[in-house]
């Protein structure tokens, strides 16, 4: 075998393997909510005993192998077969379960769960059981776990797009040595992602949704996803639940870096976190502007103003997708600062997916010291951040990784509109997918869906989905001749 | 005087008065077709004086100061100050004629024609004296002219955005030693520039077109400019007079070098040209396409689908803007093919605005080779271009260059929104301004025109017009804080 020193494909299938049996045991823990609301159990129970035996099968099959043997490629590799190979089990709940029949649409959920998208094509929500629309919400939280070891250990060691910056400030580690304490700040991290989970599930309990309700949307809310168990999404409950799920879609925004300075009491270096104090200054101000003209244009009473437009902003720019308002329905320019912000993302080392706002932040500022090296051309200009000097080799990355951005989506709509969508619908639904929000414009509007659209156009936004949410770089690798030769 | 020492403004304003007084000398050009049709001799001559007597009287008062104190803080000045102070100035003929009352709206129509733009507030262009046409041809005529020495003299001496590697082609010339041939290059280039304009008039004139016609439609043609003689542009001409008019845009949008190696029978350097290659391809391949599309879905006969298809395609991509059909009325699949090419912009070294191809060409390359690098990050792995190594600093300014144009695209659509104007109609006439197009899409389609707008908006879109015109960084450099800095 030419391959079998190229790419160690044994090992890559003892991971995914692994994966599968993982993703087996999340199935049956919604087994609970099928007994209890007298549900059938057999939906969730024979796909997780599929996934398991699939998984435990594969796991003795490459028994031999060793995990030491995992290179850059085989990396690459496990990272985007991952994301497919968990989609393509997780639709058997929703196939078994006759809640959706097409495997084209269940895998679109499915991928648009794990991707932490959240766009669906379901068209009544509510009429599904209770356990799989259980199923439905863990898919994201599942994928927020896989965003965060993603984050915390194989993007900056693979050095994509600026990521690196982001990592290079957690205590003890660098970039170029993460192997020795991967697993322990995978772990943080996940401790982190677990508490806040637990402190959502609690406050919105107590509130007015029920238990099942409360830890669906905490799934959904603090992987960034947006799958709600309501037709009306977040609009069918009271402002206390609203507000409770604004502060935790911005902490799931929010650097986990962050999240861990916070409970060791450095709170100057959150304060003075550059990518931080952005996405503050993005949400305030761009907030308060579109309360101010939904309170005089559409007449709205202040509160509600404040919140549908601090909900929508908090949903969009960190990626969510949740909705309380229809914003296709406000004056242009409020509904294009929405559209706007899908372009920006959350932060790094969040949940949240699209350009994130670090990348927004070295390319404006390396924009702004064009003009001065243009003036100074003898000058060494380097972008700072955080107080430190950037290498221009970083900044090169961040722009390549834009303009990567940029060309897939521009070639995204073009697909979509050749397949017969207008012009709106069609770079909505292409950035609302490349950037794992869910709803977009047009004709994927908050309150609309993705049903309307055809196989082959669902097909191509799950494959966006997955560009988005690992970074462009691990899919367009894995699928370029370059990978697979010497 | 503390600003003495760092801009010379003295030679500034005596680079500025010589081009006032050419200025008028053209002004004066264009009585004759006021005597030969028996129109008003006087606003052409009213505005000439005063436009000359400006120019002789700032020349004398400044006649103390050597020409040999350009730096380059003077240059940017004089480059951004150039466009604006000779359209202020050419605002003249329309007022005195009457043409058009209002100054924004007079200073709109000349910036557009002085940056090649061809978008026009004129809701009857037929009404209007010819020899006012006459001007507002000659207008894009003097701005091409600009734009070749801009690009041979000034840009790629100054090192904006990758331009070097155009010029870096011609005989004898080196980007870093340009000085010595300046004179040379731009004279050569303008030779091309008249040769064709007078064959193109030629050839127009023994079609349907008279001279008057044929000389206004050669001017707009060869600045890649747009603007007609007529209310419906170029479509109410035959055949013949588009197919020449097709044919003259292409080689306006193509880098005059290659004409200087045609002319000296270099075919090779031009048929190895990738640049010229790629505007080829992409002219041929999106107008068969379009044609295709036309001739199955709009039901043209073979020849209309073919040339209407071709027209437009070349019109966009080199940013003239002429028009022969409306192809907002096309399936929405292929007027965002027009959409698109409105972004990629014509060749560098040609009249034509926008990106400009070689960037594209090296973004794309570029990106391709990051996948590459990222899996062997070792290798030292450059562009090439022309089979030549670009290097880093190059591509980084090329990156640097599309990232601003889209930054500035985003907040020009912003802005027009703000502004109240609707979301197709915001972006259409954003790029259509800023890519030096004309026509776009919304409601500056290709039979709309620009006088529905605000005169704010027009301000801004004037603006818009003069940071594409002159590549960005040379307006943004002037305006940005550094450059009035030591």
């Amino acid at each position: 075998m030419p391959n079998k020193k190229l790419i160690n494909i044994p090992i890559v299938l003892r991971v995914l393997s692994f994966l599968l049996i993982v993703e087996s045991v999340f199935m049956l823990s919604g087994i609970s909510f099928a007994v209890y609301y007298d549900e059938s159990i057999f939906p969730l129970l024979i796909s997780a005993i599929i996934t398991g035996l699939v998984g435990l099968t594969t796991w003795f099959i490459t028994k031999k192998n060793d995990k030491k043997n995992i290179g850059k490629r085989e990396g690459y590799l496990i990272v985007s077969l991952t994301w497919v190979i968990i989609s393509i089990f997780g639709t058997l709940p929703f196939i078994f379960s006759g809640s959706i029949i097409n495997f084209s649409d269940a895998f679109f959920e499915t991928i648009s769960g794990f991707t932490t998208t959240g766009a669906t094509i379901l068209t009544d929500i509510e009429s599904l059981p209770r356990n799989i629309l259980y199923w439905r919400a863990m898919t994201h939280w599942i994928g927020g776990m896989g965003i965060i070891v993603l984050t915390v250990a194989i993007l900056p060691f693979l050095g994509i797009g600026g990521l690196q910056l982001m990592i290079a400030e957690m205590p003890g580690i660098t970039p170029d040595k993460l192997h020795p304490r991967i697993t322990e700040t995978a772990k943080r991290f996940w401790a982190i992602y677990v508490i806040f989970t637990v402190a959502e599930v609690l406050l919105l309990w107590v509130g007015e949704m029920d238990f099942f309700e409360s830890v669906c949307h905490s799934f959904a809310t603090m992987a960034t996803g947006g799958f709600s168990t309501r037709n009306n999404s977040i609009a069918d409950f009271m402002p206390y639940s609203q507000y409770i799920i604004i502060i935790f879609m911005f902490i799931a925004g929010t650097n986990f870096t962050l999240h861990y300075f916070m409970m060791h009491r450095q709170f100057n270096k959150v304060k003075s976190n550059e990518e931080f104090r952005m996405y503050s200054w993005i949400i305030g101000v761009i907030s308060i502007f579109i309360a101010f003209g939904l309170f005089i244009s559409v007449g709205l009473n202040i509160e509600s103003s404040f919140r549908d437009a601090i909900f929508t902003v908090v949903s969009i720019i960190t990626t969510t997708g949740f909705v309380t308002a229809d914003y296709s329905l406000w004056p242009s320019f409020l509904w294009m600062l929405i559209f706007a912000l899908m372009f920006i993302g959350g932060s790094a080392g969040s949940t949240g997916g699209g350009v994130k706002i670090i990348r927004h932040l070295l390319l404006i500022k390396n924009s702004f010291l064009e003009m001065k090296r243009s003036i100074h051309p003898q000058a060494i200009i380097p972008v700072k951040y955080n107080g430190k000097s950037v290498t221009q080799q970083i900044i090169f990355n961040v722009m390549a990784f834009f303009l990567i951005y940029i060309l897939i989506f521009s070639f995204g709509t073009l697909v979509l509109s050749l397949l017969g969508y207008d012009f709106e619908t069609s770079i909505g639904a292409c950035i609302a997918s490349l950037g794992n929000i869910g709803p977009g414009i047009g004709d994927v509007g908050p309150v609309d869906n993705y049903a309307f659209f055809s196989p082959m156009a669902k097909w191509f936004l799950s494959f966006l989905m997955l560009l988005g949410r690992l970074e462009l770089f691990t899919v367009l690798i894995v699928i370029s001749p370059a990978f697979w030769k010497r």
